[in-house]
């Protein structure tokens, strides 16, 4: 069982801009399909006032920053180019929603996604959409706008929805959530989402390694349960060290794709190739990450 | 308009050394050379107990670090051969202007800058000072150290005087200055230092970038109203990030470079090339942002 | 006077993994030898539920994530191809000591090196002992846990014991240890580990560069006095940075090993060769460090 899809993240958020143009992202792509990625997922087509190309949707809610690439034709078209399937995440303002204005926060992506579908819904690439805003625990407002932004999606071009919810895991968080705890949470959200959202790949990052056998059985009962595909989003950059973030030591890596198939999940997607696992990485050690995944992988060296 | 200076970070003070001997700083003057850089500003010559060469004047008042090259000497040589003028930073005690006792710091530097004078002021690359004490806003300690050093300075080796202050922008600060009060803070400091310094450089980053465009102009204003040259300091490391400080997306430095050439200044500087837009530099996503920036510049692929 | 040991960073702590692989280990150890490296210390044999092999001795107290590669074997051999010592550092479970049950700590420790002796005891490369666990001010249980272990140990295999504690400079500390506090505390644990400790090996960067050569030469006073080998541990990375940690700068190390050797310790190992001094490191600033180390050796250029 290999990685074989993984988030873009362009709009990047809390992780540096490598500086790459069409060419660079036309070579990682290649070294992507070498290890058999099929599938590429948008991260967010906008944050705050960065979007992925010029939109006048966004625009019409508040001054954006130009955009000098449309780096959503290039995401599109190298994804043809390699065999790929695209899933598109939408707009996250950073704003409405922390302030619990949940109607704005939908409005703007409804407007958005169909500026989205207009210019690129055509493409033979885009097969999927993203819901970019995560949650962890039951949230009625956020469930909400799950509701009414995957009926409006679906009504603009019915595509199968994604989405990469965060577990509360005492990695990341001072009062960690307990296994029985997660099991109820999620049983009632994924009950909401269920016939609306078709694919939960949940986040393996913040939970210790000893209890992510245990998660990853609860998270994939629960899809089974609600009718979702159940997907793991294998994170490949470190977490709890002091450079935030860097490329994943493989021996932790390889421990949570095992955890991952013992638990039954269909597919393995990453955050993400580019910057944590990529042979073009700003980061040395994910040349070597790479290196190592491809010797399991008995691709031979290169 | 583009950028055709940068400053030297040595003494490095938060920002990690890429341990580059003569030979590393030759091939990077060449970089630089090669994007049109005609103005090196050293960023101060010491700082706290290190400094950029030798300085006897420093070891009378503290203990310092010994200096196994002198890079004032590798700076001006390679400035020289270049063809760019290099404006000399002074000493920043880190110390003694904190705890308010700016007569000291200004007691220190005025040896500080005999010294230089006498080593390196018949050099002819020596082309202008740099107040290396930076001002964000009205502080009647700092301007009467300014105006002492300027008089000082001037009477050692008349050359034009640069200051690079900062913005109290919402990037850094939980309670950021409005535009009102920059304006207002400004045109108090820059009328007292009219005739004393020459030219003033605000810092880009701390700023949103979506007020960038109101504060430049303000700052452009206030410089003509009180016959200073007004340059930008179009920093090429991003701020608001986890790890502090890498490269800049070029999308923001473009930005950025059309908001300055917008407000009318007059030259564009850079905190700084060889850590966050060389081809040399320890950081990989800098090489890209030099092939961004040549491309942009159509100086053609390299 | 130059660095002939170097500490090997598995099990990464806080310092993210470089993701190699033997042959990778191969091509650095080459690294060390080339600049007189003689002798290398395992940090730590295991650290919470990560080991440098798959113990079944700690398995026995509690889950341990697998391991894929055979680190100490790997570390071993590589040792004996290139004529070093190395010292193996015990485990450290970031949990009993801390919570201050000494005795549990001393027991899993038991296990392990007994069965650390069994598989390795007898390969030629294995020739020292290192406590693993770190101290900086008297702690009567702590001194315990090693007055035990080290009796254990030299029962399995009489070989040198090696500590590298941590002074309470200011550089990590708010209320930094004074030099004579130092003195005091240090005077009593070296007089209890006598004949049992045989090295002594401070850590060198928490001091601020000014206090240095007070503290080095207290260390060696007392190292003598009570009959300990001194050793100084020139740690080859930057402190007091925003990001940790990344590689020194050159004339910073240059300047601490002038204070070692002036101070007369017998040898100076470092933390650690790969990751901050190595041609092989993933930050580039540490090719450059090893370049600026090798002409201050006099090695030429390469």
């Amino acid at each position: 069982m290999k990685i074989s899809g993984t988030f873009l993240d362009e709009i990047t958020h809390d992780i540096p801009s490598a500086n790459w143009g069409p060419e660079e992202w036309a070579a990682d792509f290649d070294a992507m399909q070498k290890i058999g990625i099929d599938t590429v997922i948008v991260i967010r087509g906008g944050y705050k006032d960065r979007s992925t190309f010029n939109s006048e949707a966004l625009k019409s809610f508040q001054p954006m920053l130009p955009v000098y690439t449309d780096l959503v034709q290039v995401f599109l078209d190298q994804a043809q180019r390699c065999g790929m399937k695209l899933f598109f995440g939408l707009y996250d303002s950073g704003l409405h929603w922390q302030k619990g204005d949940y109607e704005k926060e939908a409005e703007i992506n409804k407007f958005f996604s169909e500026e989205v579908t207009q210019k690129y819904g055509q493409h033979p690439a885009f097969q999927g959409w993203y819901l970019s805003h995560e949650m962890s625990v039951y949230d009625s407002k956020l469930i909400r706008i799950y509701e009414e932004l995957t009926g409006h999606l679906r009504s603009l071009k019915n595509l199968p929805v994604l989405m990469s919810p965060y577990v509360k895991g005492r990695k990341q968080f001072e009062d960690p959530i307990t296994p029985q705890e997660h099991y109820k949470q999620w049983d009632t959200i994924l009950g909401n989402l269920s016939s609306k959202v078709d694919i939960v790949a949940f986040q393996d990052g913040q939970v210790d390694f000893y209890e992510l056998p245990e998660i990853m059985s609860i998270n994939k009962e629960l899809a089974d349960k609600h009718g979702l595909q159940a997907w793991s989003n294998v994170e490949t950059f470190e977490r709890g060290m002091p450079i935030n973030f860097l490329p994943i030591n493989w021996q932790n890596l390889r421990y949570k794709m095992e955890v991952a198939k013992n638990a039954g999940v269909e597919k393995l997607i990453t955050f993400e190739f580019s910057h944590f696992m990529s042979p073009n990485s700003i980061y040395r050690s994910a040349h070597n990450l790479y290196k190592r995944y491809r010797e399991w992988l008995d691709l031979g060296s290169f």
